[in-house]
């Protein structure tokens, strides 16, 4: 049975494992802390490698950051890993062959191979953290752009309130319906709402309200974080309107650290409600933690012909 | 040489032509009034391709209106053809192989193989006309969605004003950014602005103000008439860079009636300022009128491998 090795590069966590070519990982998955300079964790890449390269086939690695068309290199600024990143030939890594592909991709690849979107043609998994990402099969294949930065989907505008997104653009859909959006709205609608005054977080500094906090307010049902989580779900809803008339997929997949706070069903009956296409699917992620390297293993098998 | 009989079937004219196998003309364009009755809208189809069916392989038609995957029947409501249209089966009305797309989606194509797009696999054809249309190419493919309604780009949102689009919907890019959003700026202007007192078109009642003032008053440097069409520009741009972040493309083609007014290498420099991705080429339409027929010649040719 044919082996890939495959990699999964964030600013937190490098994770891998050994998986066959229908993505089942075989034996233990491996975590290390992202080392803080370019040297260590390029000899970090090196020792894993090292370990794996004589039983598998190819390496493949989903990474932060945007790659080149040749699934070779990091091409965009990639704040969270270490200065030089972008510089690194992946590729002069191994003697085997080598795959590289933006982690967003890599996970929805992972939900249409093997996730919530199985089957689907066209399929968006859409990822609500800290900021938000996107990765998008249209017609079976991923869609990447002339960059490799096809997917940008969070810097979608949807509003002209004028708020500042991390990205300093304004207005991004990114400022909204993130885990980054739901703070904003958090402090704005405690600056300008009298239902703040009888919230259980009155005492709070509306700057130093988080995200848990609203999750938390909403399971005792105050009022003020049902408030403030309503507007966040419009304005998520808002975006996945706008996607789902563009691209007139099968599904709309919600993954991320934020994801698990929504109801599917509730938004998929939002979201058809107001779209000129055919009705969409919204489900939750299914392809689990793992999806980024899943779909990045799945990819290398298709690129290289597994 | 193979040839192409090519229809294009819109709500005012219906136009055909010969081409052959690289979209070139052979002969004369035919021009006919839509019929307003669809018996007698399928009887000058008959009668078009009875006259050329037997010289040519086969039949393509670009229409208005959601063409389903099998590329045979159009599925959407399409106001604008008369009742029934999408009740007819057009691979009915020939012995020759029939081959149906959507007419912007045709547009883009040709944009894509003879006009302004030539050698980018992925662009995006954005018609401005009364409404907002899009034809998506990604990876050198026709984007189409699950249903045939992929590119439905003038129903993303892009503010929360509340202004109602004329698909009853609130926001949408095709309320701000079409002809139709044009007017309805003009009026909004009229209405809260000083400037309008001053202006050429101060007699009028702001209701009745056409595009084409706007467009006149610019000639003239009128002032209110320079901010309408300042604010409208600002809102078409606000489109182009979500659509530019979201694909990633080489280009963007600005097609139709509004689309002439329209300073391609401005707009290109505003979205270059403010995109997430690489910059994008902006440029005018070069496929000409009969870009939908010949798009639709084209695409038949894929299709049935001519």
């Amino acid at each position: 049975m044919k082996k890939i090795l495959t990699i999964d590069a964030g600013g937190t966590k490098i994770t891998c494992a050994v998986t066959d070519t229908t993505g089942k990982i075989i034996g233990e998955v491996e975590k290390y802390s992202t080392p803080k300079n370019i040297n260590d964790l390029i000899e970090l890449f090196k020792s894993i490698i090292k370990k794996y390269e004589d039983e598998t086939e190819c390496i493949s690695i989903a990474t932060a950051g945007a790659v080149n068309t040749e699934n070779t290199k990091v091409e965009s600024s990639t704040p969270n890993m270490p200065e030089g990143y972008n510089n690194l030939d992946f590729s002069g890594l191994s003697k085997k062959r080598v795959f590289v592909e933006n982690d967003a991709n890599c996970a929805a690849w992972a939900e249409y191979k093997l996730g919530a979107a199985r089957g689907d043609e066209n399929t968006i998994t859409v990822t609500l953290g800290t900021g938000i990402g996107g990765g998008f099969i249209a017609g079976g294949r991923l869609l990447r752009g002339k960059s490799g930065r096809g997917g940008e989907v969070g810097s979608m505008k949807i509003k002209d309130k004028g708020r500042i997104c991390t990205c300093r653009r304004k207005d991004c859909w990114e400022s909204y319906a993130s885990g980054t959006g739901l703070k904003m709205t958090a402090e704005e609608v405690a600056s300008n709402d009298l239902c703040f005054k009888t919230s259980i977080f009155k005492d709070k500094n509306p700057a130093d309200i988080t995200t848990y906090d609203i999750i938390e307010g909403i399971s005792v049902k105050d009022e003020y974080s049902l408030k403030v989580f309503n507007i966040w779900k419009q304005d998520l809803i808002t975006g996945l309107i706008n996607i789902a008339n563009i691209f007139d997929p099968e599904s709309i997949i919600i993954s991320g650290g934020m994801g698990k706070f929504t109801d599917a069903c509730e938004i998929q009956e939002s979201v058809n409600k107001e779209i000129v296409v055919s009705p969409v699917k919204i489900k939750q992620a299914e392809a689990g933690n793992y999806s980024g390297m899943l779909g990045a293993a799945l990819l290398a098998c298709e690129k290289f012909r597994l």
